[in-house]
């Protein structure tokens, strides 16, 4: 059960304003895993192409690990998906458009290329889901930022970038248009995301009887997003 | 040390037998953890091919979470190399060469050709493995059983190929086909692997003071990998 507080009219006797509104926040959540899940296998596919362009063996098993803990990722939010009586491959579907326009607007062209996308989309991505979590129960929250934490991948990345900027710089100026449209991407498939999906914007923006971001609150939102995406872009030693 | 009989001629005191012995079957032993470690990599990318190329979202699941397994079997073998003070890079080396080589040779045209490719190649080279193994210490082999055993694929894999046969009795022909040059293929990227590297050799077959395989018992070992691989080929419903 909600325990929201409650500030609509008074409730229908026949459809209490609580379950109506634990229905939504239930759709909401599910949409948020069902993002994460997507995004986990969307991401494997992503990063087993890029072991395939590594330069060396222990590049490549570096990057076939972390392949393989998106694996693990969606098998515990399928596990959550689960728990909420939701069938993965349903709470997926809405998702597979949005995702996969946006991987094949964003196929890199390179190694390093493969590298800031790792870094720098899923950071923004990850970023946003975080933001949203701030508004799921307690356990899905928990779930979702072990998910979405990665600090290994972002120490290898920023390692192998800065390095190969050091080796020529001219790869600065490339890498920074790169990361620059990743987030371009990023945000015109959110929006068509945020466009479909009521249940997932709801979770943000709140609803009658469940608080939610006022408008100054969304601007600071995406504030921070802009911020953490420039911090990631000037640890590579990249311009935003 | 070795616990293997002393048949050699009386040890000269300063290369005594025991640490030959001992050092001729520890090269043998990381050779066997070395192909694996390489085979787990070449699998992951394998499935990760494969996964691109699945149906359905479920059956590209499934195959990711396969392609995982590989990574996680590959830091196992990492692992118990590092108790033998062994680079996994190092030991995968001399390995690169005849998977590439396997690899390059067995692409799979679709996605039925990559479910028969992980079931009857890697079965057959899991089976020369397990048969390799059972000349290493008993941790190593207890690895090597772990690291091998498929069974929730194969039964993946035996359903997919089965329902394909049932809807089109052509793709038998072709599977079966397939089958066989996945298995010609292997045995002459092994019989480059047995050239090249007497240590491994030499585990199967024995050493002047190590018990081995005499002749007749390597073709007793062939016929097992031949009527296994029958098998597995009759489990499909594809002719050998």
């Amino acid at each position: 059960m909600s325990d929201v507080a409650q500030n609509g009219p008074a409730p229908e006797p026949a459809v209490p304003p609580v379950w109506t509104s634990d229905e939504a926040y239930r759709a909401g959540a599910v949409d948020l895993l069902g993002i994460l899940a997507y995004g986990a296998i969307a991401a494997f596919e992503r990063l087993a192409s890029d072991a395939r362009m590594a330069p060396t063996m222990s590049d490549k098993v570096h990057v076939a690990s972390m392949a393989a803990l998106q694996v693990a990722h969606f098998h515990r939010v399928r596990q959550r998906l689960a728990d909420l009586d939701v069938d993965v491959m349903v709470a997926m579907k809405p998702f597979h458009a949005p995702f996969n326009a946006f991987h094949d607007y964003t196929q890199p062209k390179d190694w390093l290329e493969g590298l800031v996308w790792a870094y720098v989309g899923n950071g923004f991505a990850a970023d946003f889901y975080r933001e949203v979590a701030a508004f799921v129960d307690a356990d899905t929250r928990t779930l979702v930022h072990e998910v979405l934490a990665d600090e290994a991948h972002a120490d290898f990345v920023v390692e192998k970038v800065r390095r190969a900027i050091d080796a020529d710089h001219k790869v600065a100026g490339r890498l920074a248009l790169w990361g620059r449209r990743l987030v371009g991407e990023a945000l015109s498939q959110a929006q068509r995301v945020a466009a479909d999906r009521d249940a997932l914007t709801s979770l943000l923006t709140g609803t009658v009887d469940r608080p939610g971001m006022d408008l100054p609150a969304i601007s600071r939102m995406f504030s921070r997003l802009v911020e953490n995406h420039t911090r990631r872009m000037a640890r590579l030693g990249l311009q935003s």
